[in-house]
C-alpha cells in the first residue's frame, strides 16, 4: 500500500481558443482519470489566456500550493506560443535552446524533410534546468521544471506526453469509486444522503442530477482509497434509495 | 456602437465532478460564446472543489478582478450543493430564505405534487440583498450579488438561467472572428504569422494546429471588434498561405 500522504495537482489551460470558446478543453477529463488512478487529486483547473503576465502568476500561485502542476498550450512554434517565456520567468531562470529538444528537432525533420527554420527551432527552447518530456507524436518535446510539467495542447500529443513522464509521478493510495444511480428526483433522497455523508464523513459523496425525457434520475457517486469503507456507505445509498421506492443500479465510472 | 472599456468576466466551475474526471465540462464554451456577442471577454475559467475556503477565496479573487463573475454548480438540495452558504461568506452577508424564491418552489411543486422537504428548501436561501435569476426550467434560482452571477450546473438549467439575465448585462464592442484554414503545417507559416501579428498588434491573432490522417493543417482564427481592421489583417493570412503554396478556406467560427 502506498504512503498516507496525500498528493495534489493543478491544471492550467494556456490558450485563448478555450476562452473564446471555439475549442471545447478536451485534456481534463483525461488527466483527471490518470492522475486518480495514480494516487494524485486534480484539486484546481484554471484556463488562463495567451498573455505573459497571467501565466506567469498562474504558474507561482499553483505550483505553491499543489504537489504538482501540469499545464496544456501554448508549445508551438507560432508567435502565441509563449509557454516556456512564462515558466522561465516563473521560475526565475534563463530560457535556452536546449541541445537534445534541437536534436530530436532535427532528426525528425530530417527523416520527414522539413525544414527546420527560426520558427520550429522555437520549440526547441525550454528553461534553463529543465528535464525534457519525450513527444512520439511530433517530436517536439515538453519538459518540467521544478513540480511543473509543461505539455503540448493537442489531446493526441498531450496524452502521449503524460504517458512518457508518468513514471515520475510519486502518488498515494488511488481513490475508488462506486457510482450509484436511480430514477428518483435528488431532492428526494438529498436529507438521507447528508445524514450518510454526516455518517461517513471521510467518504466523498457528490449527487448528481440528471433531467431527460424519461424524467428525473441521479446519480451518487462515492470516492475513499479504502475499498472496505467505499462499501459500507455505498451499502447505506442502496438502502436509502430502496426504502425511498427507488432502483438503485451499480454505474460503471 | 457601445463604449470603448473593455468588459471582462470570469466562469468559476463549482464541483468535484469535474475535478474527478467523471463529468466534462459543457458550460464554457456556451458561455463563452453568448459573452463574446454581448462584448464581454470570458478572461479566465477556474474550475475547484466543493470546498468552502477554495470557493470563497476564488468567489473573492474573481470578483475584484474581472467585471463579472459567473458561477455554475453546487445549487441543487444535497449536502455537497454549497454554493450559496461560499457566496453569502464570500460577501459578509447573511444566507436567508428568499420569500420569493420559497413561493417559486411551492407554486412549481403544488403543480406537479413534489414535496417542499427540508432538503429542497435550501434551494430558496440566497445571500441578503441578492437578486433573483428565474430558472424556467426547474423553478428553483439561480441569484445574482454585486458582480457575481450564480448559476446551476446542468446545461440545460444554465443555459436557460444565463438567457433570463442576459438583459442584466453591460458590454463593449463584440468581437468579430474570422478563421482561416489550410493544409500547411504550422511550422511553416509561422515565421509570417508572426510578422502579421507585430503589423497588426491589435488583432488577436491565434494559429491552431491540427492532426489528422490526412496531414498536418492549421487554423488562423483573428479576433478584432473593428470589421475593417480584422479583415485587413486576414487578407494578409490569405496572402501568406497562397505564397507558400496553400490553399486557404474560410471557416465558420
Amino acid at each position: 500500500m502506498a504512503d498516507a500522504k496525500i498528493y495534489t495537482a493543478a491544471l492550467l489551460i494556456i490558450g485563448n481558443e478555450i476562452l473564446s470558446g471555439r475549442t471545447t478543453d478536451a485534456n481534463t477529463s483525461y488527466i483527471a482519470g490518470r492522475l486518480n488512478a495514480l494516487g494524485i487529486r486534480l484539486c484546481e483547473v484554471r484556463v488562463v489566456p495567451d498573455i505573459e503576465a497571467e501565466i506567469v502568476d498562474a504558474v507561482n500561485a499553483l505550483r505553491a500550493r499543489y504537489s504538482y502542476v501540469f499545464t496544456t498550450g501554448g508549445i508551438g512554434p507560432t508567435h502565441d506560443d509563449i509557454t516556456a517565456d512564462c515558466v522561465a520567468k516563473a521560475f526565475e531562470v534563463a530560457l535556452e535552446e536546449n541541445a537534445e529538444a534541437r536534436r530530436r528537432l532535427e532528426e525528425r525533420y530530417a527523416e520527414t524533410g522539413i525544414e527546420l527554420n527560426e520558427a520550429r527551432l522555437r520549440m526547441a527552447r525550454a528553461p534553463a534546468g529543465a528535464v525534457l518530456i519525450d513527444n512520439p507524436v511530433s517530436a517536439a518535446p515538453g519538459f518540467q521544471i521544478g513540480n511543473v510539467f509543461v505539455m503540448a495542447g493537442v489531446p493526441k500529443i498531450m496524452q502521449a506526453m503524460f504517458e512518457s513522464l508518468r513514471e515520475r509521478l510519486v502518488g498515494g493510495d488511488p481513490l475508488i469509486s462506486r457510482s450509484i444511480s436511480c430514477r428518483l428526483p435528488e431532492g428526494k433522497i438529498a436529507q438521507g444522503l447528508g445524514e450518510i455523508q454526516a455518517r461517513h464523513a471521510g467518504v466523498d459523496i457528490g449527487s448528481y442530477p440528471s433531467y431527460s425525457s424519461s424524467g428525473f434520475g441521479v446519480a451518487v457517486v462515492l470516492r475513499h482509497s479504502d475499498r472496505t469503507v467505499l462499501d459500507a456507505a455505498a451499502a447505506e445509498v442502496i438502502e436509502l434509495i430502496r426504502d425511498l421506492g427507488g432502483d438503485p443500479a451499480e454505474q460503471e465510472i
